[in-house]
């Protein structure tokens, strides 16, 4: 449902969704294959340091916990207040919340305003917002946050702690994300499904993680928009970089997205396009590009100029990464032009058949001292803005040790405050070689144009 | 150099460069650091089959195998002389190649036209023509086969075995694939780096192809065409589908790719666009994407119409791959419009809350029975022309035994002849699937852009 702007006491309550003192599970099942189980047993693996009440009217205990019949049994504060049951029982769940005084109130059920059941999602909203008790979802996945070890929801694993704060309408799409950031390294801050966001919305979220000391960056994936206005205000507001995806373009996608999450797209996508321009945020357009740029964003300082240098040892990644940098509009220019000094420097760090072009080839043969070499020159150089190396497996290529070395010179050059990203084609090393280098605050990718992506993505940070 | 068109003695010695019987190793160097030392290395260590001859006039042993001082001193027939000595040494090398009757030539060595040396490059290649003994190079990595356990080059990993012949110019892009390969299992029949390519051509390693019976697609990476008129020819008698991407089309671009491998670029960009629609392949736009397609026409099928059905346990992954499809021109039609007869059929595999739209939703509860059957369902209508499957992994999705599943279901229907692709977004258990899917002749992808790019280039493959 529609808000004029964040609501400030939304705002101040979604402190105790991503950082509860103590939860309700209402569904919490004794069976293991019962998504009301899965809650509890998530919230338990992970190690949430709070209290858990499992509610299950049948049940007296749930996975070694006291269950209590109703949440008006339960003796203790409540903060979260977790909504696993069928579609017909959550307005009276709703109704004991507000009751017991919870703090806010997440609703995992389904077959709401998605199936046609609008008037029965906008009821509980209204009522929900009467009492000021902040509602999250209905038909969302969860939320948590690695920092605080809380697994909340049907989600099988936890993110690894990171700058990104994931703000997602889609709970699949939000399990990809949190399945690729423990496979690959992205980090989060926290994350949230919103589902059909009946009540809480996007701007209020974008609130929150800008006060949030761990975020820095928001990357928010968007079905619909209710309240474009408090989007565009909240985001306007934010000191943080936004990154945003919006589906349901297509004819198709627009049906999809309403059986999905009862999502309206009433208007065409280039009125998305403005609209995110308009909040000053940058507009993904895959996934893949979603998930990159926002690593980009959460780990490097913005491109203040168009002086990019590519360094690598394999010319292939360098004419990948120059087309894509043109395709973009941003071509790179030649060394020589850039900074003849370093144009000069830079060819003792290479065999005679390299080149010092711009991509620089400092060639297959490279060393683990000739690469630390270049990058230092290249970051140290004050015509240059930014930087992007690329480690090409060949059988000389001591690919974890370049790693080792890009994070040296990224700590002792921190105080330049320059984008320094990586690309690392290739097989397995090269997976850990990326996982390394994320670790280590480098923005790393495992193709030419992924990287020349979010390098772009940092130019377009910066000027907005 | 230029030719008119593939050379029957070139295409007819190529399987002496794939398959040889021996190989003399010139410039094997008895120090492991060096890169003459890792081809003899890398030969042993994946279980090359045939003779080893190192040639080093100063050792008289390299990794435990008798050394010959010069290629004369060979007593046995030499099927392919690999070439790793500095370039002012190459050419009395190929004199003795050429005296001792050896099939095929790969040279490794670099600094040749790439750094201004055009005319030494010229002048071997013409002498290497007139005793028609085949060059591959100069200045390459090298090449192989997992068929024949043969890695020949400084090349650290054979790829796993499989349908797609990989013919790069770039070495450092070769090798990206060949890990990509290893780590994700895109199974290659081939793969070799053509360097400056001076004498041997792309056509050539097309007409090889063509014959060989591993292959089934034919990936080709170019940074510039000196015989095109050639290319296209090859590529027009060819019955396997050819995926191309052309790099260099850039302004920095083009000089980055005369000083990696001597390439020209005199036209512009989309003088290669229409290149490659004329030799009836299907040109892909980033490294990714390329990968992505490959794979899919090595797969898959043609897609012999436009009635694809996605089924998806999540609604985002649908969202995502609608968009895509639509913003690549093929937009999926609604499921009722497809079939109405299995728009009524799928109802029974999925929840209520389900959507049997296209994307059709089975819901992040579903099961490998409900998968299973939608599948089934799906590829055995008429009227369906291809099937995208989606595995979001929720806390209650058993990802691995849904790609069981599909791979039954494929194994069951492959007589229908129709490209059955899916989409697997997630953390490790979906790279597990998609290694799975991929081993079971299935194309999986880890986003759902990708599946789409893939399945459209499916489409092309059936109206060129």
């Amino acid at each position: 449902m529609r808000i004029e702007e964040a609501r400030s006491y939304v705002v101040e309550k979604l402190k105790y969704a991503l950082n509860p003192r103590s939860i309700a599970v209402v569904g919490a099942s004794r069976y293991p294959a019962k998504v009301g189980n899965k809650v509890v047993y998530e919230l338990q693996k992970w190690g949430y340091k709070g209290t858990i009440y499992p509610v299950n009217p049948r049940a007296e205990t749930v996975l070694g916990l006291k269950a209590y019949h109703t949440l008006r049994d339960i003796e203790g504060e409540v903060d979260l207040v977790f909504v696993a049951v069928p579609a017909h029982l959550v307005f009276s769940i709703v109704r004991d919340a507000v009751h017991i005084k919870a703090k806010v109130l997440v609703v995992a059920t389904s077959a709401f305003k998605e199936i046609g059941r609008g008037d029965l999602q906008n009821e509980i909203t209204s009522y929900c917002r009467k009492h000021e008790l902040p509602l999250i979802g209905p038909n969302l996945v969860g939320l948590g946050s690695p920092y605080e070890h809380f697994n909340c929801g049907f989600i099988p694993y936890l993110p690894v702690p990171g700058p990104v704060a994931m703000i997602s309408q889609s709970g699949a799409n939000l399990l990809a994300a949190l399945g690729t950031s423990q496979e690959d390294h992205l980090g989060m801050s926290f994350f949230v499904g919103l589902g059909n966001k009946a009540d809480v919305d996007f701007s209020e979220f974008v609130e929150y993680a800008e006060k949030d000391p761990h975020t820095k960056c928001l990357a928010i994936y968007i079905e619909g928009l209710d309240s474009p206005e408090a989007f565009v205000k909240a985001c306007r507001k934010a000191s943080k970089p936004i990154v945003v995806i919006k589906v349901g373009g297509s004819a198709i996608g627009a049906k999809a997205a309403f059986a999905h999450t009862a999502s309206e797209n009433p208007e065409a996508d280039t009125y998305y396009d403005d609209i995110i321009k308009e909040a000053g945020a940058i507009r993904a357009g895959t996934w893949q590009e979603f998930l990159d740029v926002s690593l980009a964003l959460g780990l490097e300082p913005p491109l203040r100029g168009d002086n990019v240098v590519l360094i690598t040892n394999g010319g292939g990644a360098g004419l990948l990464s120059c087309d894509h940098f043109e395709r973009l509009g941003m071509p790179l220019s030649e060394l020589k032009d850039i900074s003849p000094l370093l144009a000069q420097k830079i060819r003792a760090y290479m065999p005679m058949f390299g080149s010092p072009l711009n991509p620089v080839d400092i060639s297959g043969t490279a060393s683990v001292i000739q690469y630390r070499g270049a990058f230092q020159q290249a970051l140290r150089d004050p015509k240059v803005d930014g930087l992007l190396g690329a480690i090409c497996p060949t059988a000389v290529t001591d690919v974890l040790g370049v790693a080792r070395a890009a994070a040296e010179v990224r700590a002792a050059t921190k105080g330049l405050n320059k984008p320094f990203l990586m690309i690392c084609q290739g097989g397995a090393e090269c997976r850990e070689a990326i996982r390394y280098l994320r670790d280590h605050g480098i923005a790393a990718y495992p193709t030419a144009e992924q990287a020349v992506n979010a390098m772009v993505a940092l130019r377009k940070a910066s000027s907005d």
